[in-house]
């Protein structure tokens, strides 16, 4: 037990100088569950060692979340407060940096009215809008750590005791982020250095277009001219670079949206707002989703589609080798941070603007005419798998090789 | 144990009804720290059953906040951030109501530097001073009320076993908040009327001036001219009633700030920012302390009468009888909501302005013109006792016995 203390507390570590790269007399804005507070503890303490000046915890618990769920009237799904959003604004506008504690529970909102999570999640997503656009810009330093808990425990791995549970968890989550390794800080150096390799390649190659190939897909996903890919680092508007996802083994880029054709299929469950969609596939005809199908979770696939216009598109094409910690790991972790991070993925929804040439001072138009998709959502899908085939289309129409049978080609 | 939710649940239910008398479609702010966390979720079922359109809990954890006092540089402490400030006034515009529960640990801040928390009481007072006016001038629906925390409970009960000890100060609570009654709703009702009773009384009289006599106090306040005496029960600036403190046991009005003269000793210790004063006495020449004593914690008593200049008047006279739920629990609860509610009593610092006839309409100018005292601060310290007895003065210069020995004559 004081093993994972000294691994939680390493970890912690990680989150603040790796992850946001918490600078002197910076504010930090914590989101997190109450459930999590142990670990929420660690962190503030390494902030204020690092020098923070403040430690804003934006606590919330998954309970109350529920019975919001089960007993308020309709109405207030409607509704998210203008003051919050405000509130998070100005932080951001400060210079605040943000990080994420995602610990939620894959069934949370199971048997929740699917029209309910939808509506607050649409209410949310137009209250939010211009703070998510900081974020999504990289205006500020953040990042997303992943903590235990009891819900998220026990999907993972509902053959153990509940106490081998949340134990086994925090083992996956210190594996997949570096965090078992000696000297954490300069493991995740390494493993900068070598992704950033890869997307030097493919910003030398600006290939036109990837080719997707796998049972169930047959896909081709135009890129913009200005797109560019990116790797596991950010920098904020001061210069100061920092972590998003941790853990983190993709590249990425924005996805031309008029320039999507063909078939998709999912290799893992999506969780969308607590619900989850298996085995979907999306065909899509100039980049607009024309037909979906799913096994599980139709409705809810159909909600997250009909969000917006935006939602009808992609935002965001990312490469993931087959072969990595969290792959490794052979779980199901039911949460995107590490899901998408064990294989290929899109992202229905809102693009990046920081994958676009001088994207990030573009006006909302200038990035529409530059081919990114705007959406008051951004969610990843994983459509990776060991027996997929990837090529990339030169300007000039020649096929090369990205990835043959899950890795690096 | 399944006594004490049942008895929780009708807590829950006073707080919401009687406490905050949350309407439909209204907001609910809670604040409470994480380890209420059971007690909160119930306020929120309440809530959202009896129509509240969102509950929103602004969260605390008292190890956090300890944290930040042990390692955070000094300059953490000149700081509140804006943001969170303007997101309650805004809140508060639109109507929200807001439920304070308190459940402080009196030992959380034992041998921390007194100079933090004077200046961050400081920087708190000025940032939040717009909002926390709504809240004095009854702008909004609110109330406090009461949950045992480990660090409180251990405090209450230091002879008894842990478990034993929280489960003390829930009862002790429910006895002291008639919780335990079974229509606690109609027993409110009840006391609320007699103690109405008390304020018809005082206010036909319009008492020129009260003179306090007992063991080490000698003291006359003045009362304004536009002074009104307040019971339990509050109207917000909607109509809507509402009772600010539960329990309740108080009459009181705003003092004449030129107008005290005299000495006053306490019969209570008082808990200030988490640091105990104790057997400490003021005295007045025409409404300023121009000196003062304690037997306890004379640093901290200094911090907060130098807090501003307003912090060296009174703000509040509160008439209690000795005689009551709470004194005949004959506890000391180390929390000013409770033990204030057992004695006379007065508040250095701010006034409330609705104590005042026409004073929620008053600007700061007129408040001043008024009589009344304006300060970022406002700390109830108790005076009362078994052997005081106070007379009320006349404007002719007669005396009234109003309290012998402790209860109404
Ligand atoms: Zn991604
Ligand atoms: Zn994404
Ligand atoms: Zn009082
Ligand atoms: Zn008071």
């Amino acid at each position: 037990m004081n093993k994972l203390i000294d691994m939680m507390e390493k970890y912690a570590d990680l989150a603040v100088k790796v992850g946001v790269n918490i600078q002197k007399g910076q504010t930090l804005i914590i989101n997190a569950d109450i459930a999590t507070a142990p670990f929420v503890r660690l962190v503030t303490k390494k902030a204020y060692e690092t020098g923070a000046k403040l430690v804003h915890i934006e606590w919330t618990d998954e309970e109350v979340t529920r019975i919001r769920y089960d007993i308020a009237l309709d109405e207030s799904f409607h509704h998210f407060p203008s003051w919050r959003a405000e509130m998070m604004e100005k932080a951001f506008q400060e210079g605040a940096a943000m990080l994420a504690i995602t610990s939620v529970n894959p069934d949370l909102l199971k048997g929740v009215d699917a029209n309910k999570i939808a509506n607050l999640q649409k209410a949310a997503g137009e209250a939010t809008k211009a703070y998510r656009k900081m974020v999504m810009a990289d205006k500020i330093s953040w990042s997303i750590v992943a903590v235990p808990s009891k819900g998220w425990s026990a999907k993972v791995f509902p053959e153990l005791s509940e106490q081998e549970q949340e134990v086994k968890l925090w083992e996956a989550i210190f594996h997949a982020t570096r965090a078992n390794l000696d000297d954490p800080v300069q493991a995740w150096i390494e493993h900068k250095d070598k992704l950033s390799e890869k997307v030097a390649f493919l910003n030398d190659n600006k290939f036109k277009a990837l080719h997707y190939k796998a049972k169930g897909t047959d896909l081709t996903i135009e890129l913009p001219e200005k797109h560019v890919w990116i790797g596991p680092e950010s920098t904020n508007e001061n210069g100061v670079s920092f972590i998003a996802n941790m853990p983190t083994e993709e590249v990425f880029t924005t996805p031309l949206k008029s320039g999507v054709n063909g078939k998709v299929t999912s290799s893992k469950p999506l969780n969308y707002g607590g619900n989850l969609i298996e085995d979907f596939s999306l065909t899509f005809e100039n980049g607009r989703i024309v037909s979906y199908e799913a096994e599980e979770g139709y409705e809810t696939l159909q909600k997250l589609i009909e969000t917006d216009e935006g939602s009808h598109y992609l935002g965001e094409v990312a490469l993931v080798p087959h072969d990595s910690p969290i792959s490794n790991t052979n779980l199901i972790f039911y949460n995107t941070l590490f899901d998408e991070n064990a294989s290929h993925h899109l992202a229905i929804g809102n693009a990046y603007s920081f994958a676009l040439e001088g994207g990030k001072q573009m006006s909302d138009e200038e990035l529409e005419a530059a081919g990114a998709n705007a959406s008051i959502t951004h969610v990843d899908f994983m459509i990776g798998s060991s027996d997929m085939d990837i090529d990339g289309i030169t300007q000039e129409g020649k096929r090369v090789p990205l990835f043959r049978q899950g890795n690096w080609a």
